[in-house]
């Protein structure tokens, strides 16, 4: 990448997608609140954590503070904007969630790769660069289901890190190759996404242990 | 602001100030472990997280490390001696709770005007800060909720982080303008500590959104 | 201490052990993860939060960033070995639990000393200094039991704190008065290690403050 870090950080292709994914997340994150019962503040807050979260734990961790999220008040208006929209018109998002579980994916398919590809631009090696991609994708909804009181499903049930892994790891190898290219990036999404689609089309299961006493 | 930092931070008055609304959260922090029969190290652990939590998150996320409150040994001292004494005396500091909630208000009003102008001065936008100005009234809280295993009671029931976003408010539009003073900080802390009591004295609740499923 | 950070970060033995240490958390964070029904990403996260979740708290406060942990990939597969092995032989992993125990001492009694010499090495006083040697100690733990949706057993029941607080104090004493040596940091680890498994020996309890209501 021979582009500034600011010149990446403000193009508007960037920004507005980035802006999509943090929408659906913060959808996801505010139906929650609703069906735990939350007040309007708990919505909002929701919204806001599962938008926002995992990108500012990633960017805690790499050093790009403050995130970047905290420098533009459109990452934080749209989260709010999406957690008011679902506090007031719940019940019709509700019948929308399987739409909003299939742009969950093309969000969670975002989220591995700008957030691999900004821990290596930070100079993170590949092996931690994947795993902040992963953190990007699933530390939003960890934290959302931490705050509403249940365990984070991505870590008992739903297929949802792997995708994002493998992601991730489309963006760090080529990297690392010195093969990075636009057009591996979008192809690192397009797996993401894709595997997704295919867990929550086939219902995939991540496999068990099995009860230590059994 | 035309004080540099160090001279801000080392304020005598700012830095009392400081530790009595650090030394309420702590209080309360503590009550919570007490209830929740954790043992002495979880009342002291709850102590420390609900009174220095919620600024050392908002430190994290505006660059400020090491959190003023590592820098200066009275920030652990004081909530500490909070925990020991409600784990001596807890029948008593439970007799004079509706003090201590009167108090947290005052607490309260002081970290959100606190916690906003530090992120106005780390340089951050008149919207992020208000919400680390939120963050550094109710992040403690939210924490120790966490770890004593119940929904933050921010989210679900109180009227919390209204005041506090009032109180923020009318320190970043001021100092947005150039209208910062004293007396603007002294202003904010007071609508924010009215809004609290009126709230806790007439029982106010923020709205649900109601059951997803009625 | 004269050596220069880097130095002191690639010596052998600081990560062999450091990677010993790491592992045997990871194992106990794998274990609960199995016992709680997480899946296979559940017992990997939790290893990896186990292991390495206490020293990523203390870099990200004392501004060590990015934390040594993300660094070096071995401080990423070793705990993600560790959850490996746990899923695929936990009923034989959980026969020598005991053993793991015992392990998980000698880990405490690493973490307690590196992370209260590492917060001094970056400039905190000693009263922080300590706090930061004791979060690494239990900050994993803490975190793993938060993801696995119970109340942090730190907190609650086991003597395991104390020892860490202990060992800490044998840092930073000694460094504050000038009369830091290696064998310091031998005899303050041994004084944990002793402390936790005289704890575990003898089922040592933390006192409760008894109930609120009694």
């Amino acid at each position: 990448m021979s582009l500034p870090l600011p010149a990446l950080l403000v193009s508007p292709l960037q920004v507005s997608l980035d802006l999509a994914g943090i929408s659906v997340f913060a959808l996801s994150g505010a139906l929650v609140a609703v069906r735990k019962k939350l007040d309007v503040v708990g919505v909002l807050v929701l919204a806001l954590v599962t938008g926002l979260g995992g990108g500012m734990l990633r960017d805690l961790l790499i050093g790009a503070v403050p995130p970047a999220t905290l420098q533009d008040w459109r990452y934080l208006l749209v989260p709010m904007l999406a957690g008011l929209v679902v506090f007031r018109f719940h019940p019709r998002i509700a019948r929308i969630e399987p739409y909003i579980n299939v742009s969950d994916a093309l969000g969670l398919g975002l989220f591995c790769v700008t957030g691999s590809a900004k821990a290596m631009q930070y100079g993170l090696g590949p092996v931690p660069s994947a795993l902040m991609g992963v953190l990007t994708g699933i530390g939003g909804g960890i934290l959302r289901d931490l705050l509403a009181g249940r365990t984070p499903i991505v870590l008992r049930q739903e297929v949802y890190a792997l995708p994002a892994l493998a992601g991730a790891l489309v963006v760090v190898v080529p990297w690392e190759l010195g093969l990075y290219r636009p057009w591996v990036a979008i192809a690192a999404a397009g797996v993401c996404i894709a595997l997704r689609l295919l867990a929550i089309r086939f219902r995939w299961e991540m496999p068990h242990a099995g009860s230590l006493r059994g």
